[in-house]
């Protein structure tokens, strides 16, 4: 009796619920897919190892396990993927973040551009991609280090911009907090934050606004 | 030569530079005001405080000056009121951040909905509120102490909520670092943050929003 | 020579000395657990992970081992259990702390209600269980991530809350000091915190309480 | 529109709302006051500072002023004092905070015993007092600079102890935040702990536990 | 005998002892300037604020003071500016910390080009003034908030970057820790960092950089 | 009944109890220090600013006040003063803690040597004073900013230290903090830590080991 | 070229560099001690864990490892053992900490004594040995989790005391900085503190007064 | 499409760009070597641990590995080394570090000189070779611990000098952050600093100064 599952959670916020891996055992994930599968097409499990990924999938083959953003699937047959979400990173290194984020807007039904390793230590990168940058409908932008490309990609954008710090860095970057700091008090305006590593919270937010935006346009 | 105006601003973002108060003197803002008074009809200035603001009252007396948000505005005649913001606080000690928001959403154009001092020590006082805080197109949720509202509120509506964590508090509040850590940690969905006690920064980032669904209904 | 047992502390504090399992070897272990048995029938060691616990059971058979709560019991025959404490976690991922509460107050002879996954990310979950937590004489709440369902579930009932933070979260939780900050600056009244993952104190207070009650209603 | 009393908030936890007076101007204060007035028979301001009561009394002059822990109260006539909760400080320079607790715990019907200055550093002053310490149902102990007189109470009473550690000190003190760690990671067992400076929240949990013990013994 | 004036610093470090206003009187900054005006031509005191400054002048009328930047100046006749270092700022708001810094550099005989007001809200600013920075020996770049300008500057130069961060901002900046970090962590090469709003150790650094440059020219 | 005066500590710890002022009104110092009178001949009260002894004097005239070191003092008529310990400074804004630390230690019957403004900075005045400190029994180092003082004088003595960080500095100076993290992580050995701006406490624990040296000398 | 060994430490502080073991390979260890070995008879080297002693001990079968305070010792001969250090712990967990300040000590020429697991829980035990500890010249109170046991202590004895907190805790121990501050903002006087788990700097520093106070008898 | 390689960044900037290994897979290194090896000579990737860099070099065994550094290097036949950085550390543990920095140095062409273990324990083994470091065009001094070697040197020296905290040490150290700190409030001139355990940066830093100063000479 170790979960509730929350099976009004679409009716009152847009999306179901998605399971939290990290905390979890590989039976308790097994538990809560299965007792999850009776009611919802598409079902997503985040911060799921590969270790643990593998005990899942010999009970549950009918799930992918994607290795980049330690993802568990099971998407319903045809999902439209409508609008259009930018996900924007500093370095290669970010790639693990930015893939949670981009399965998680995938699988609800947004269309992603992917544009990475496009920091500031070179700029021109960054400004080669800024007209597509600028189409999408929501700009995730994700960043290590001191996480100064959001500032510089929401003074350059008119939509919104959801920052998210990552803990790729060493030293006084305290595990993603400098980055996090920055994204806060960025000079630009237009950037709302969420939590370190939090590629499925930016996910999630990008969506909200995306799918509003093309539903309106409908 | 102390301020570069960024006169392009509003083609690249959408909005006109606002001029943040609180680090000039009462000459260097009367001087950006004047020159931008030539190029744009609306103009704000926040965190002015009202010893500040007498004095630049006295040479720029078109400006009118709100004690409660600590704003400066002058507003074009006619500024059409779009969709919907819901603004929400826990707190009475609150408003003051709130009326940032407020002040700053209406005069980019957005039509706002106050609903104060309905924190979870009295949880049915939200709950009270809820039909008219679901109908904005996105909720801006202000809270200090321990700010616990804004995860009430994600798990409630399927809008994008931009949280506000507020330095109302003291002890271990640390100035607003704990709803701070509190808006970023949110087991809710779909919740992402501005700085403490920036009520602006959530007002332009919900003004985004807000226009961008407006507009596509159009 | 490596530790004085407190052997006088049920007189001073109404309860044993309980061993805490964390900076000890198998062998201290033993040794504190072999001179305890001479004075009294219950004991208990906390925070011993399994392969020291299967250690410990080789020489001492007796001891009965919880995995989730990673405990080592020696039961009295027979406890009577009075009152009712109500343990209540956010998530599935509290499970151990609360188990670790679970079990010190069940030693301690108190009844208890567990109330599992009812964070406010689906606060019907919690209000579905809030007659049967309000019918406890103490409630322990045990939350990670923002934990906010502390100072929801201190709005809503008039008896003693103990708060637990737990370490379940990433990046700005800090290890929990996220929780811990919140439940300490919560705006509902009547919650009294512990240490970060400190099932056993919660259960310690949560005891006092409940049997001076109960006793008192004899 | 500035405040949204909590008429129920006797019914679901027991007391009635305290004004939280440190964020609220002398009008709301006012405002709130009177409104409450109508349905309750005693009201409790805490953190009123002596120039903001001065503004309040002119208007409210029914109301007393208690300077020392700067409150505002309003007194049901008669208040039948029960049970019994002893409050302990380590110095003198802890007494407005003591007498914050105080105050709150009398008018909500407690019998209250002071026992200030006995602090580690002269331990043989709480050893006098110990007796008079273990015949209360709750003990509150109030500390500042390293906060160890909880740990060492702690261990020498049956009852439930509430810490409350306050902003005494300088340097490495950080405001309260060392005896606030200090207590929280307390050897002793039966402590829990509320935020700096805060004698209001210890008073409300130690007037549950006691009228709780009270009436049970009626 | 309150200070030991250090007669030797010009021979073991190239330049003369500054004094630091901050922490003394005004009869110790009189003191200390009347023993060095014995042996050294120009004197210059940072921190000093006006009030101070104005008790000084009355007895030490040869000192020039400069109300931006709080420096107390004694200045040798002709002081030969050689070279040329680039000053930069994020903002208005960071003048004060830019001007000791300018102040600095001059009185230590380098040419100093201001290009204030540049930040990354408003990125074309920059790039407008690219030229200018790049024809710089050393650029110092001072910036608040969250400090994003010097890792945008530290890829576009290929000259030492020396970064001040200001304490200009509020909430989570923390005293101008956030923009410390950032700089710390810049994902730039060439950026070294000095404590925040330290003006007077950028101009230090840069000048002895910006001094051998320009002597090895000779 | 606010304070309960530790009659015993002499002969406890071997020093009557010192008044801390910071904390306490003009009138409880007065019975305090009024109480004390009768029973010891020498009286120390610290931080007391100035305003608050103006206050104390009227009522006490026999207190001797330093404005310096902020202490009020009553002295038996001969106290010799035994042995030796050194107080060294880094700068000369480290006075008034030094001169709390001179006084406490003149008062408990210590000879007191004074070497103040030897900071490295300028390395060489401390070398010019090494055979003086070398002569003393116990070295106290008082030093702000960064601290680095306390290891150079470490290395170069071969009796203890007690290092006192001060909060002279700004920015990531934070109050102190950095000094005190300095000093406890000395590379030097024989080092030991006081809290910051502790003077008083540096002379408490320098007395002690100085007396016992120079009784075990007799 | 890795170490400069410091020949003449011993003229200069009175004690012979010890080998931090923490940073530094076998191999490095072992040139250390190879090329000490001619120079002086007493060799210590702590933090060696023990699979680098092991490695060690094949080149260098002279010397001896401690597995409890993970120290590495060359012992003279005949070290007379003079004075006495009293060295205290809150509790088992505490015994490496302990160890490591024992062997230096002795290693040092120091007679100690132990009196281990007498934490402020169970204060009587700390009473049961207050005679021994008291007839020491020297006590260094060793303690984790809150450290209260240094306060009590420092109020029970008129010889310096010595704190070390240790790394034993968990949650808001915050890896022993909550027993440092409590160390540090003491109310009791006479403490000085050192690093977190730094037993050896501890013992330095007792052996210096220890030794400075026996030799004074002589 | 992991990785835009930042083609311009030596026209810019004066050097390549450095692969920072940490985040990166084997294979991402690979490709980017492979890419980059069409266009330069020299190639430098740091943070590349024994494990990973075997894999590498089974498929680009041209490169050369440095194990103490944790640097892969492929070296463009000959590269003049120019000028003279000294890198000075204060122990035998920040060798890595040093090296990190010195093979950068090298392969960006600047003549290194080496001075390791001078801390400031033994001071006269820096005052040993004062005069080689005086020689140097630029100083790097890299230290953990309480780094208060940096303010020593800084003191001394006429030239720059950059400072690389380390994070060797422990408990209060904080990884570094301690003498991050140092060294950012060092009371000596002319220290500039960069991150926490950075050899790469500081290098890169050391050699566009010294490589601006021998061009000059040219
Ligand atoms: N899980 C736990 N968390 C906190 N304290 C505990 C825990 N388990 C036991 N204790 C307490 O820790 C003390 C044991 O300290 P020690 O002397 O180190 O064994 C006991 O007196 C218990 O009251
Ligand atoms: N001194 C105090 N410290 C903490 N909380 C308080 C204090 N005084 C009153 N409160 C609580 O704060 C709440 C008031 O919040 P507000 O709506 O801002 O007035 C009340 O419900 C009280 O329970
Ligand atoms: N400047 C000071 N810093 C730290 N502790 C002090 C200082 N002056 C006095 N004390 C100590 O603080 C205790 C006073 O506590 P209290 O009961 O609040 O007066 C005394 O016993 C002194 O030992
Ligand atoms: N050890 C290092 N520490 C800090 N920065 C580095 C290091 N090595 C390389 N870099 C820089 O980090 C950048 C690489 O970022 P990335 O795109 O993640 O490879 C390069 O431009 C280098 O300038
Ligand atoms: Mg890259
Ligand atoms: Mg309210
Ligand atoms: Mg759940
Ligand atoms: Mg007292
Ligand atoms: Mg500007
Ligand atoms: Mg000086
Ligand atoms: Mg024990
Ligand atoms: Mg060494």
């Amino acid at each position: 009796d170790y979960a509730k599952i929350d099976t009004t959670r679409t009716r009152r916020t847009g999306y179901p619920e998605v399971i939290y891996g990290a905390g979890k055992t590989a039976e308790q994930i097994i538990g809560i897919v299965t007792a999850m599968k009776e009611r919802q097409k598409s079902i997503l499990a985040t911060r799921v190892d590969s270790k643990k990924a593998a005990a899942i999938l010999k009970t549950l083959p009918f799930l992918d396990y994607d290795a980049t953003s330690e993802t568990l699937i099971a998407r319903a047959k045809k999902v439209e993927e409508v609008g259009n979400i930018a996900i924007v990173t500093a370095g290669t290194s970010d790639m693990k973040v930015a893939e949670e984020a981009a399965v998680t807007a995938e699988i609800f039904g947004n269309h992603v551009t992917r544009i990475y390793d496009v920091g500031v230590a070179g700029i021109h990168r960054l400004f080669a991609k800024l007209e597509i940058i600028r189409q999408a409908n929501v700009v995730i932008v994700i960043a290590g280090m001191e996480g100064a490309l959001t500032s510089v990609v929401g003074g350059l954008v008119d939509h919104p911009v959801i920052a998210v710090p990552t803990s790729i860095g060493y030293g006084s970057n305290l595990g993603g907090m400098t980055p996090l700091l920055t994204m806060l008090n960025s000079c630009s305006s237009g950037i709302s934050v969420v939590n370190i590593d939090n590629g499925f919270g930016a996910a999630y937010n990008a969506s909200m606004i995306n799918r509003l935006i093309s539903e309106a346009h409908e």
